[in-house]
């Protein structure tokens, strides 16, 4: 009998703009490889052929198991692999796989949960939950992965009890971009540096006043008196938004959050934590991977 | 001596994408026009000519007296007529009056006012405070302005003591138009009718749940789980963003909230009041000239 875990992994992180995959020999990344061809950017059918040019010679290797995450298992995607409902863990997650070929080939569901006004999803953030926690050695841990939807998810004992999205990024983008707030601030935002003052300064006073609605327009107000330099302003709004996020968390004393997401997002939300008094510890991407391996090995 | 309010009144509210203009005779209207030459159409220089083309009879009128609101008179307009410092009533604003011609056409400064983290602007909105207040026959009142930027004012003797912005309006566009929430909206906004029963049950749902990031997902989960329709959604977003502006509200008992604004959004403002158990009184277009007329009366 094969075990999961000896078998090489092909993981797979297929998002919305962008694919990325890794091979992993004896649970350890060896090699890592990217296109820009997003699901938004393959053709209907196109999936096997698009993965195949990435990495056929990883799928063909003995014994290969491939695990894909992401928007590929949306009804937009490859195929449709229906939300898995929380409390869900790895056993759970791998049990709800969507196997394009049998024991070779398959896709990672994403999580559902009910709130009492709407249901939530979650489609990729699962797999960085479980390769955190994996790499982390913990069981139970409470996790922000931040972005465009960032999620905050609650670990208990291997498995998500519930989460949140907050459309944080892409109000922000959406602000910034398409309201007045777009007169007075600088056009590129990844170039952009942090003013760490006007971000934190920003942070606590989303906290302490909420009402986000109005102090977003301070915004267009500390610009038009003179009273703020663009830069300073973009990292204001970054500022308000991550706050009201922040607001909407009831921290326990001595918690520690993990942090899963980029160095830059990593940085905002440190920070903010810290104007919260709470402790973070960080992931970056290789959470992805150590995710899928983490579902591939409770594969028996 | 000419006594101001015997004189004939060429009011013009002047915004950023519309121009309207009315004449009141002994404080009347006695008729109207307007043309889509906002701020925005008007090249440098051309206010004059514009403002000649559309009512240059009612100009000619023997001690006419012309007052201009608005947008005309911001850095981008005819000329700037600086922001008039809260609290201010009639008088102060009829004193910061910026004089084009002595005694015969001014521009209408805006107010500005200063909150712990920001100043806070309005232009225009004055006028209809000013105008609401005439019409009722009363001197202190509460007051909103619905719209693009949503303006909170309170009224104590005659006098704007504070207000607050929020950027309802703004936000509930960029929502719709711009993030995910647009791929399950229906297309159209205005002429899409209010499902009230869900407008409301959202109005309830913001007022008591806050989080305005993570609530607006709900948006996209409802439609993702085929739970309401794309009409329901829209009217559910509104709820969501005006519910969050109320929110901000602390209400007093008996309290009666003045509306000043347009039909569609007097019945959405009235119905989240009304989720308040807040009662309401709603004043329409007329307030801006009623508004212009008691600056003009107020001078001597």
């Amino acid at each position: 009998m094969t075990h999961a875990n000896t078998r090489p992994l092909v993981a797979v992180d297929w998002g919305t703009t962008s694919l990325r995959a890794a091979l992993l020999q004896a649970g350890q990344v060896v090699a890592e490889r990217e296109s820009a061809q997003g699901i938004l950017a393959v053709p209907a059918g196109g999936f096997p052929q698009v993965l195949q040019a990435l990495c056929s010679d990883w799928l063909a290797l003995p014994q290969a198991l491939c695990l894909i995450s992401g928007m590929a298992g949306s009804a937009q995607g490859w195929a449709l692999a229906p939300y898995c409902p929380c409390p869900a863990g790895f056993a759970d997650i791998a049990q709800h796989l969507h196997w394009l070929e049998p024991d070779r080939m398959a896709l990672v569901p994403g999580l559902s949960c009910e709130h009492a006004h709407a249901p939530d999803v979650m489609r990729g953030e699962e797999v960085q939950i479980m390769g955190a926690l994996a790499l982390s050695g913990r069981n139970s841990a409470r996790m922000v992965l931040p972005g465009t939807h960032s999620k905050w998810a609650q670990v208990h004992n291997g498995q998500v009890t519930s989460f949140q999205t907050f459309m944080t990024g892409e109000v922000f983008a959406a602000l910034r971009h398409h309201t007045i707030l777009a007169r007075t601030l600088p056009e590129a935002t990844m170039a952009t540096e942090l003013d760490t003052t006007a971000f934190t300064q920003a942070v606590a006073q989303s906290l302490q006043a909420g009402n986000l609605l109005h102090q977003v327009f301070g915004t267009r107000t500390l610009s038009l008196m003179h009273r703020a330099s663009p830069q300073a302003l973009l990292s204001h709004l970054s500022g308000l938004l991550i706050g009201e996020e922040l607001r909407a968390q009831a921290f326990e004393k001595d918690e520690e959050i993990f942090i899963v997401g980029s160095p830059a997002l990593q940085q905002r939300y440190q920070l903010a934590l810290a104007v919260c008094q709470v402790q973070s510890r960080c992931w970056g991407a290789q959470a992805t991977w150590h995710g899928l391996q983490a579902i591939a090995s409770s594969l028996t």
